[in-house]
């Protein structure tokens, strides 16, 4: 790594054998973060770390905390952000089948139900998670409807009882303020967003620079 | 290149043998931009290209198209941008000396300049852009009053004569708008942009995927 100095490596190997997990925020309508769901858990895997993954709301975030525009109605980053995420698609082969020009879903349902998950199934809320954004993102369902959660749900193998709990539960939108209050406190605001031993990194142009930077030990 | 097909790969092969130049769009006030100037041209010239270079103004781009609010006024954005900027830093062995929550100086003159200079003896251009970035982003000079831009021309070799037609001309103002117009009707709005053979990158961090595009063609 250029332009390090030496102490600079000796604590990053000093650090390496203690690889914390990899904290992976999302919002399920940004493109982004689908994309980097699909490569995050092989890159944590090669570097022996793991991934948690939390949830957030680019409306709360981006609109409410920051005061910026939603970047599919922002003029000019509109299109670069199709021009964009096609070209990732293509160096990637991956694909998304779901205009981002159209509205997306009401991300609240899936994004609740995730935060139910992840404290009262927590072995089934990344699951979860990846049928809910496949099927959006690969399959152009919306996954805001009391049948589509359920879908998603039976996919991930959640039995109904669980998934009825989770979709009928007081308690899940406020477990989702709580996960994304918690987000803001750690300073995410955009999908993805990582956080790597405390370590913030936003983007999904980011996954090249965390790898090296799990490689290295960090700079 | 992961994920593309044999087809595109021929495809790129094919294309190599013709670099055409880099558009390299800058704002003298961002810190992503002059850190890219300081990477872009060895990169151009490992792949035998041209880099050209075009003033931006966020205040007209981002604040004005694009309806955003300033990076640096931006709740959250700006603890990750001085979070970025340092790391970024570090990991080229770059420095910057110049707080960057503090008011960025006004953009125009050296902008405006810039522009005249582009036109009216461009072979002075890159050199004076140099110069004064070095100036603003290394010494901590603010590059916006007559003598800030007169010393910067002179450090580039530019004669006063030549540096007062251009302080002093009329047109600046124009050609600098015209520049800026340009910009925008190519889908540029940040900095640093680059387009690449027309294929639009945005950000300090799309240097390595350039790198990438160029060795292989594009995909």
């Amino acid at each position: 790594v250029n332009g390090l100095s030496q102490n600079q490596i000796d604590n990053g190997t000093a650090a390496r054998g203690d690889k914390g997990p990899i904290d992976f925020y999302f919002d399920f309508i940004s493109p982004y973060g689908y994309l980097a769901s699909l490569r995050i858990e092989e890159l944590a895997a090669r570097h022996g770390a793991s991934v948690r993954w939390y949830p957030i709301l680019l409306g709360v975030t981006v609109l409410k905390v920051m005061g910026l525009r939603p970047v599919m109605e922002t003029p000019l980053k509109r299109d670069y952000v199709e021009a964009e995420v096609a070209r990732y698609c293509r160096r990637h082969g991956m694909s998304l089948n779901r205009p981002l020009a159209a509205a997306p879903m009401n991300p609240l349902p899936v994004a609740r139900m995730f935060s139910w998950l992840s404290r009262h199934a927590p072995a089934y809320a990344v699951p979860y998670a990846k049928q809910a954004l496949h099927r959006y993102w690969q399959e152009g369902l919306a996954v805001d409807t009391r049948d589509a959660l359920l879908a998603a749900a039976a996919a991930a193998g959640i039995d109904e009882s669980v998934a009825l709990r989770a979709i009928e539960s007081p308690e899940a939108k406020s477990h989702l303020i709580q996960d994304v209050d918690a987000a803001v406190a750690r300073g995410v605001f955009g999908s993805p967003f990582f956080l790597v031993g405390g370590e913030p990194f936003f983007g999904v142009d980011k996954l090249e620079l965390i790898d090296e930077w799990l490689t290295c030990g960090g700079w």
